[in-house]
């Protein structure tokens, strides 16, 4: 068993928040199982790895010997959203809410360890709440502290409707943890409001408040770096820049291998199981060798070893083993009328890469073209008479001569 | 039967609110016999005229034929306040409430009319009730509206915490209204928010909304004429300007006799089953015969006929036929050291009405002493030598030579 401060430092890993570092030193020291509370909707969504961070969490956790708490939140998809102004959250029956949670924790336990999660659902205390219980838990908080939650101020100060119904949530999902008399509760970083309800809760029912953590959103597969930092949207299925837990295991390993170093490193950070010291060792080597692992353990997560084999040599033989395939055909182009030079989606029609200028113009806009292997964005840009290119579009090469 | 108009102008008597006349008017026009609801707090106060306005209303109703629900709001009162915060409402039991019901409604059913009184329990339909229930209710309305209630909007901007289960109370209140059908409800002024979700849940419920009716707060019998307006404390128990339900007959009767003639006419408007059109005829008579008749009435609705007789002959001995009884006995005081006058404490002290300075002092500050019928609260106001007067010390007369 790792020391405790080797445990705090793989936990912390990558977290936005926690209440408190010193608070899961000391539960930690103390060497008791841990009960992880997180809770989750339950949709019926495909899972993408940003959907994972927060379970990779929940994993880490069962590695050392804790057990997790996996929340369905059942009572309020069972009520549905009482204004009906949400078509996003339409009354589910008991049938409908079980048949989304096998979908969900299909993919789950995909990261957590099945044998060391329990899945609970929260109609099973909220349920046979009555009216009266509700206004005890109602009365733990005021107003005011619940308008704080960021979403409420903003639509309180914008005088956006927020109904009453809508406070009494957080001390529901609040309440799940005096239910379950957790030690910590996971939720991503949105959620750190709701997580210190229930902390709060626990107190006010005379429990051991529980600590909270929350992990990041993570950056889509598109991150780039500026300034040293890594920038750009959150992963989303809508954005296109996201892998999905369950897409073909080439399209995960493919779409790891091509993010950036940093963003690699980001995945890392809050993906892999690959404890600190083996990733202070990966960082000291070349960055191909980490991102191929990083790729097989993702890989490996969802599909398993064999299909995680073979991703990768696929992988291998399409993207690396040269960029330029060995049977590349050449073509010559001639550049009329004594200019010193062709604009490069004229060079693309020439080359027969294009069907019109128009469709030529369109995959240089898609940045499918590169010129000795670097993505050309400018149609305009002109190549000198007399060279000799290797010009790509999309997975179609020539190498071209410009007579 | 009276007419519509004549039936709309006796329940609009005093009213502080209504909404709205019209629909009233139409409801009456149905001709169908209206369900009218008047929540209460199982409290067990004693009663005072003023906690009798809006029964008198009830009443007013119940004369023309409607039928009167009496809540008891026992729902609430069960759960207490649930922060703990309020020593005036601790969690009462069933046989608690049961009883503190009984206590009310005793006081209450000597204004009401028992036959055409329903006794209802809000726990009946808001014990059962589910937190799901609960959620579904509050959707119904949003925190902005809800803080637009008085007490809410001064609480809130003076950052004034308010519990999340305040919000629900209002919410609860008015789903009586939902459970119960009724035509209209009436209330306190201080209620016209609590009454109007009420109204606007019904509507929400697909029920035909409530019409709602307030009753004004009712001045106490120290209430004067300034500027031509009636202006005063309202009744209350503390401030001692009351006239209590369970008061003797000689009090309640006395009191009243002595209330100002503006007083009395707002009494009227307010308490009295006299209709409009005697009201006016008393109106233009004088104002002792009108206020004997109030007296009277009031003191036969809370002890009956013959101790309101009594009462009657009991005033009229004591406060009317001779303010100064025939055998009044003479005292002469001696005006020492060739003053020309004696300050009042000294004289009640020589008149044998006061067994000391101090004591003739707080007479004196307890408005007890009359002079010539004219009450003197200037204990230090000298009587001249040579003079006699009537020196009225509580019930005790002297008649008193200075000399």
């Amino acid at each position: 068993m790792r020391d405790v401060e080797e445990q705090l430092a793989l936990l912390l890993r990558g977290v936005t928040h926690v209440e408190s570092e010193n608070e899961l030193r000391m539960r930690l020291k103390e060497g008791k199982r841990l009960v992880v509370k997180a809770g989750f909707d339950p949709t019926s969504a495909d899972l993408h790895l940003g959907h994972t961070v927060l379970m990779s969490k929940m994993r880490t956790f069962q590695e050392l010997g804790h057990k997790v708490v996996f929340v369905v939140g059942d009572f309020t998809a069972m009520i549905g959203d009482p204004t009906g102004k949400s078509a996003t959250r339409p009354r589910l029956t008991r049938e409908q809410v079980l048949e989304h949670a096998e979908t969900y924790t299909r993919q789950a336990f995909k990261v957590l360890d099945r044998e060391a999660t329990e899945v609970r659902y929260n109609s099973e205390w909220l349920g046979p709440m009555t009216a009266a219980d509700t206004v005890t838990l109602a009365a733990k908080y005021t107003v005011a502290r619940m308008l704080e939650r960021d979403d409420f101020t903003k639509r309180f100060q914008a005088q956006k409707p927020i109904s009453v119904h809508e406070l009494l949530y957080p001390l529901f999902q609040g309440y799940d943890s005096v239910a379950l008399q957790c030690d910590i509760e996971l939720g991503g970083s949105d959620q750190l409001f709701n997580l210190l309800v229930g902390r709060a809760l626990m107190k006010d029912y005379g429990l051991r408040p529980q600590m909270v953590m929350t992990t990041p959103l993570l950056e889509g597969t598109d991150a780039r770096v500026e300034n040293g930092k890594l920038v750009g949207d959150k992963m989303s299925k809508s954005l296109g820049n996201y892998v999905g837990v369950d897409e073909a295991p080439n399209d995960v390993y493919g779409k790891l291998m091509r993010v950036t170093d940093e963003a690699m490193w980001r995945y890392y950070e809050l993906l892999s199981r690959v404890d600190n010291e083996a990733l202070a060792a990966l960082k000291g080597g070349h960055p191909m060798v980490a991102k191929k692992a990083l790729a097989r353990e993702l890989t490996t997560r969802f599909h398993g070893d064999e299909a995680a084999t073979a991703a990768q040599a696929h992988f291998e033989q399409q993207h690396q083993r040269g960029e330029v395939p060995d049977d590349i055909e050449s073509v010559s182009v001639v550049v009329d009328d004594g200019a010193t030079g062709l604009a490069l989606i004229k060079v693309l029609v020439a080359a027969g890469l294009a069907k019109s200028g128009g469709d030529a113009k369109r995959l240089v806009g898609q940045k499918a073209v590169a010129v000795d292997g670097e993505v050309v964005t400018d149609g305009q840009r002109a190549l000198a008479r007399g060279g000799v290119h290797v010009v790509r579009c999309g997975r179609q090469y020539r190498k071209v001569t410009l007579a």
